[in-house]
């Protein structure tokens, strides 16, 4: 029972992870962060990474490679909302 | 290996579940559903529906409950989205 699934996790994988994209797409694309909340990336970041280690220690590889693979698109939202905070541009 | 990092797959899921309630919350105490994308939603439920199946057949109890509690969550935005689409008063 512990391999049969792998499938269904990286069927979960592709649909969980390519929700976020569009969220980072359009936040590289137009720069825009005052809708974006700070504390929430932030917490939605260390969880991301905290699962892709997760994934490792327990070689779970759908669960590690869909955190490995989303934590990027996390990244880049969180980058433009500190910047823009540090500018004092951005409102948290 | 396999079953020392449960504490470490149960705070990554306190932190990437808790990132979600947020905006529930809003949604279900505005009802405004015109930022949310459809489409993204409907998505994200399957993948979570995936994720908690995933944990279940694999008895990864952070997993399987980390997926449980986070999708009333995203059910919740989805069903007045839904209702919103329907209605006529929702734009995707």
């Amino acid at each position: 029972m512990s391999d049969a699934p792998q499938w269904l996790g990286y069927g979960s994988a592709v649909l969980t992870t390519s929700s976020f994209f569009p969220q980072a797409l359009k936040t590289i694309r137009t720069n825009k962060t005052e809708a974006i909340s700070l504390p929430m990336y932030v917490l939605f970041s260390l969880g991301v990474s905290g699962w892709a280690l997760y994934g490792l220690l327990r070689q779970d590889w759908p669960v590690f490679w869909a955190n490995v693979v989303t934590l990027p698109a996390i990244l880049a939202v969180l980058d433009r909302k500190l910047r823009a905070v540090l500018n004092g541009s951005g409102r948290q």
